[in-house]
């Protein structure tokens, strides 16, 4: 409890209880109620955001607050889900005032109207340490319309939609690198960093289309291994078609290792997935109705593991064999 | 990432795969497909454990994850709910070493059992400060079965489980007070701060007998002061109606004060609710069928407030209005 200021109690009424939905009972009662629609299941996710581990003391709390809400509304995408509603926990040092609290709740406040859903429970508390931040997320889907990772088939096309690499490049642009890019470009790699956009549109748009699914948190490489893993299948992706944006193709520009390096970086949130063949046609038709490019990389193969190629085929050595947070 | 031992991946996989339920898929996919029942809604709740604030460093971790797990599974007991599933997210500093993280899971895999329940996903991170855990659990409830705090009515009985104040009591034991009490009331009273026993099969049979109910987390007077402003009711609480144990009528054999103190005290997990005064034959017959306590301690009033009376009706004063964690 902040020893001034509003206090427990007095930030969940003031912060809190606005953002929360019917199923929330006001954040008054011991646990929240969700409805589940007849012929669906709910899908539920949990991420955290730990202080100088996920984000810096002094980072924008409203964009603390939505890049978690988003890291759990990817999840629910690369399910095929439609998001619903979500838990949040908070563990503060006392020196977090009401005003970052506050700036917190707005995020949340902003991107609940941008994604239709609503706070329905959570827990706070005090900590000596940094910063700890939980969100469970519940989305629902129809029977049978979820995407899981162990679907994929040799011979299914490998795709991933928007642009590789950016978030890793922004954080770099944050620490003072790629001083010689525009400033719109660094403002846009940067923003890339500090604001996924969850693709739930294209995620609810792909049962009955994508075989396997996931989006690109660990690295594209490792989410790749991942579908594979579960899938009892192998994979090639041809670096050449690899979706970079312009930014990263101008920084790649005095780097040739950079765009190999950027398919091992994780923090996307882009969708990756396997479908056959024969779907390349309403993927491509789902891009343009979407506004968003989806880019075929590869291919899933017979055997295990991923393999990165160049254009002629040879493959290009890669070392990390994905991101992690610490 | 430890440095050293099985690393996040090699964790997840030795320690807590094995306790994944179907809904889980593996851990390996992004989120878990819950089921629902027709007719029913799912419960959801979530809670964390912060160390030095829930739980000390040396504390056994197979208790800490117990508590933590036992503490969620009450929030549903008092929504009248049946658990299902939960999740699990960790943050550990790297000084946290394998054999932490297999004595945690062990505890889990225990309670799993005897509740009945599985993992079904979860998240884990390092941190360079306290341990950090939060669980989200699961459960369902007949629609329209759920027990809220909002409908309590002047007239009706208050009830509470089991015993009051001894989790309170068992800190102390636990820091050293108490030394004249012999050593099976110590450790009874220090068992009863470390592992709750959430009042699962009394909360699933008081739908159609309770008409409102919490669990006592904050402290049997502050909880009941929820249902009452929830309810739009005061209520007043009898004193000597108060159920200690052996033990805490011991320790207020020194201290006559004591009993109104632990009426304030938290950490209990016994279920506190109001319900008509013809229900009082069932609810005895509840209490020798589950072999439980189950105490009437006071009534539910016109208008606002809970006051706590003596054995002549006079007002006691209470010092503290809830516990705290911190």
């Amino acid at each position: 409890m902040t020893r001034t200021g509003l206090g427990e109690f007095g930030r969940i009424a003031r912060f809190f209880a606005p953002l929360a939905g019917p199923g929330g009972l006001g954040l008054t009662d011991d646990a929240a109620l969700v409805e589940c629609a007849p012929g669906h299941r709910l899908v539920v996710t949990v991420d955290q955001a730990i202080e100088n581990i996920h984000f810096l003391p002094d980072d924008p709390p409203d964009l603390v607050a939505k890049k978690l809400l988003r890291r759990n509304l990817s999840d629910l995408a690369a399910m095929g889900a439609r998001p619903l509603h979500y838990l949040l926990t908070t563990a503060l040092p006392a020196d977090r005032g009401d005003d970052w609290v506050e700036a917190f709740a707005a995020g949340l406040a902003e991107d609940q109207a941008e994604f239709g859903i609503d706070l329905i429970g959570g827990d706070s508390a005090s900590t000596n340490g940094p910063v700890s931040l939980t969100i469970t997320a519940i989305g629902e889907v129809a029977e049978g319309a979820e995407i899981r990772r162990n679907g994929a088939k040799a011979g299914d096309r490998v795709w991933v939609s928007g642009t590789i690499g950016d978030a890793f490049l922004g954080l770099k642009v944050l620490r003072g690198g790629y001083a010689n890019l525009a400033a719109d470009e660094r403002a846009a790699l940067a923003r890339r960093f500090r604001l996924p956009e969850p693709r739930i549109e294209l995620g609810r748009r792909l049962p009955r289309i994508a075989h396997a699914m996931c989006d690109v948190s660990d690295g594209l490489l490792a989410d790749l291994g991942h579908i594979c893993d579960a899938s009892g299948t192998g994979a090639t992706v041809r670096l050449p078609s690899l979706p970079l944006s312009s930014a990263a193709r101008r920084a790649a520009g005095d780097d040739p290792d950079l765009p190999a390096r950027l398919a091992t970086v994780g923090d996307d949130y882009e969708l990756l997935f396997a479908a056959p063949p024969d779907a390349s046609g309403a993927i491509g038709r789902l891009a343009a109705e979407l506004g968003l490019a989806i880019t075929a990389i590869g291919t899933m193969e017979k055997g295990a593991g991923v393999r990165l190629v160049d254009a002629g085929g040879k493959r290009v050595p890669v070392v990390t064999a994905g991101y992690r947070h610490f």
